[in-house]
């Protein structure tokens, strides 16, 4: 047999199978793991096929967060009411326009019983919130705000509520492991006790089609050798983003180039590709998160301007969404203005995330100096910092609603921290799937024998990111795709 | 024969072809007519497939604008000076990161061959520049600059000239006909000369591959009946944009939900789609022209402001980049804030776009009122109209970079007017192809037999846009589609 990676193979020239299985899954990060589960519980026999040596994916790098909502236990332990509805509003508004209203629809109403699954499946959860501004909580809290919900403009679009929901981190102060891990642990503990197999080095070539077209396999290499895989009843795709893949990055999120993060090298789009192959169709290929290299604890205190000195997001929102409006809307240019006084109280803030400190890059008597050491052009932050202290004065920020709490006029001496190019991410676009994670076919019909999850396919988000989407629809849209196969066939 | 829409037939299961041709073309608009021309010329036989009753498709519908530098006659009669340098580090920097550079440099290397060309086949140019701000020129003027070259930021990065190339119109006063319809005439008779036929009412459905998955036809719908088409030598698409195709849209361009523009009802994605299903790939999906419906002659004498009074374009820039950078960085959100005198100037200005003047919203005496008026927090539109008026009085525009000529503090009484959802567009992104307009499957490699060009491809625009780069590119590599396809089998 002589394959050309990423094109379909006809059952038919297949000889033998080297494994077989009911379920196949490529992948074991979160969505392949929820994927097994869910496939073993039904009653079928699954092998999951894993690129590295061994389970994780870049989920169990992760911080862990899962995004839930709706009132689950740990929101109504720590005092904070939320609805279905209220979810489902803050989400459609975050995640950005063309958003899939089915799926939306169905991970939000599902919500509360995926984290009960979750704490079945043995994940923990401290039921204790942390409010500080940063990308996660320093210690083992186990709810966090992280999507801005409590900031503008979400604030006014939908009831807030924190809804990242963080497993227990049982050794962080060795800061060995994240909470990414303690969610990939129980889930790999409770694959193995369902009877699910794995096969590790084994990397995924080609799908395997018969006759009529149904997915029957896959091809893999495994340490080198060309392996053939049979699915009985469906094969999961499964294996991450395609963040390190540099030509689909430069045809299709061009602004990512040279600045993957929160990824890893495994995440070569490979199963997208092999679906396109088939004619899978996609989705929302441009979308991606954005990281902001500073830490929150810093920028809330002072206020962000772009290359013209003007300020563009509050700066209490999700770290995540100025990250988004820096790279996407304001060409990569941030910087971050600051009062000695405030400077000095963010960088002795309780906060983990100390590799995002920044050290001010110019530090002068009045904006006016620093406006001219900058660069920027005169009067242009000399105005942005007036408007914004002629209201601090008062507690408010009308510009852009930032909350009075981190509303304080700049004083002096004032410094300025060069963030430009302080950005980078991962991708959010990928196979079009049905609410039951069939892979679609450009016609709108699935493509039989054919499931998909996680970052491979495009989830919920179809612009905006919140931390915990990832997780949370890959776990969640993962189950789903373990059902639809088992049932199969 | 029982046919599913888009996906692929095999030749094996077709008895007869109702229609046969050395190179069947798809889409007799820009595209398809310099294919067909290409084809002819060497010595195919040539069948053109259209779906409306007559040649033209959005083309003869368009402004007519053809981008083409490198020192063409007409820019040398007009007395500008250009090269292929300039020409590619201008395109490179405004057509956004992740331009195909192979693309990209056939392209400004076969210019002023391309404008030749054009002019052989009896398109007409006059050799005059019009350098007045608008979308197109108000009578037969034949040269304009319409990708902002002149403009800040791109005036600092490449020596500027005017690229926009227009065909003559004849009877532009009776406002019957445009520069496109100029361009699409004397190309279809150019090609009827060299014996095409065109079959219309012709509605394309699915490709048709052999049993090595070589494209060897197509299956249509003429009035309501299924004809198979046999294409000896090869298939090329050239069936436009997939602006009309709403769940493309909502998948893959969501901020253009519900506002098409320049842009017609046929452009529905079918090429793509039947490509798709064979495994081609796709780049730039998210990619969009952005008309914004203001007269140029009103908002050059302003200045335009965001939803939070921050100026965040040189108004004396192209209009299509007034119209993303509202769309797609500034939430659609746009507001002219202008004097009276000026706004006088402005509506007596010698222009054509009756139909883009704009009556102001709100008319105040001071900008503090018109700022109370307008609802923008207090402070905010001030200190951009303070910062913009201490500059002007020097004619100098430090933030944005508009040119002298175009700066003057305002006065009063002043206006602003609601630009608020001014936008709308076309689709950029589509097919993958080389530059010999081969469709590529997601392998990278070729499909066989299988030809496009125009918007149902990605072409030179990888986020940016420029008047003419449309009718650029679709003619440009139409052509390379016709030589390449005429050449197989």
């Amino acid at each position: 047999m002589n394959t050309t990676p990423i094109r379909p193979v006809a059952a038919a020239d297949i000889e033998s199978w080297d494994f077989e299985a009911d379920v196949v899954i490529a992948g074991y990060g979160i969505a392949g793991v929820s994927a097994a589960i869910e496939a073993a519980d039904a009653g079928a026999e699954v092998l999951v096929l894993e690129r590295t040596g061994g389970w994780g994916g870049a989920a169990a790098l992760a911080g862990g967060f899962v995004y839930l909502g709706g009132g689950t236990a740990v929101q109504k332990s720590c005092g904070f009411t939320d609805s279905v509805e209220e979810m489902k509003n803050f989400l459609r508004a975050a995640l950005g326009p063309g958003v899939d209203e089915a799926k939306l629809t169905d991970y939000c109403e599902g919500s509360v019983a995926h984290f009960d699954w979750l704490v079945e499946c043995g994940v923990p959860f401290k039921h204790t919130f942390w409010g500080e501004p940063g990308w996660k909580p320093p210690a083992d809290d186990g709810l966090q705000y992280t999507g801005g919900e409590n900031s503008a403009p979400f604030n006014t679009l939908a009831v807030p509520a924190p809804r990242g929901h963080v497993p227990q981190m049982d050794n962080k102060k060795s800061g060995e492991k994240g909470g990414g891990y303690m969610l990939m642990k129980p889930l790999s503990e409770k694959a193995e006790s369902l009877g699910v197999r794995a096969e590790y080095d084994m990397r995924v070539q080609t799908l395997v089609t018969d006759a009529d077209g149904r997915v029957v396999g896959l091809v893999a290499k495994q340490y080198g050798k060309e392996v053939t895989v049979r699915a009985r009843r469906g094969v999961v795709l499964a294996t991450g983003s395609f963040a390190y893949n540099d030509a689909m990055i430069e045809a299709y999120v061009p602004r990512l180039i040279g600045r993957p993060a929160a990824s890893i090298e495994e995440h070569d789009g490979a199963s997208i590709r092999m679906a396109q192959a088939l004619g899978a169709d996609l989705a929302h290929m441009d979308a991606s998160e954005v990281a902001f290299f500073c830490d929150p604890q810093l920028f809330v205190r002072g206020i962000l301007v772009n290359g013209r000195g003007q300020r563009y997001v509050p700066e209490d929102t999700y770290p995540g969404r100025v990250g988004q409006l820096t790279l996407l809307q304001n060409d990569n240019q941030a910087f971050l203005v600051i009062d000695e006084a405030a400077y000095e109280e963010g960088m002795a803030a309780p906060t983990a995330t100390e590799q995002l400190r920044r050290t001010p890059t110019w530090v002068c008597e009045t904006v006016e100096e620093l406006e001219a050491e900058m660069g920027l052009p005169e009067g242009a932050l000399t105005a942005t910092v007036a408007m914004y202290n002629r209201h601090a004065a008062n507690g408010a920020d009308p510009l852009l609603g930032k909350k009075s709490e981190w509303v304080k006029p700049i004083g002096s001496p004032v410094a300025a921290i060069d963030l430009r190019g302080m950005t980078g991410g991962f991708t959010l676009g990928g196979l079009k799937t049905s609410v039951d994670s069939e892979v679609l076919h450009v016609t709108g019909e699935p493509i039989p024998g054919l499931f998909a999850a996680g970052r491979c396919t495009s989830g919920l988000s179809a612009w905006g990111y919140c931390s915990g989407i990832s997780l949370g629809d890959g776990s969640f849209f993962g189950r789903r795709a373990g059902k639809a196969a088992a049932a199969e066939g």
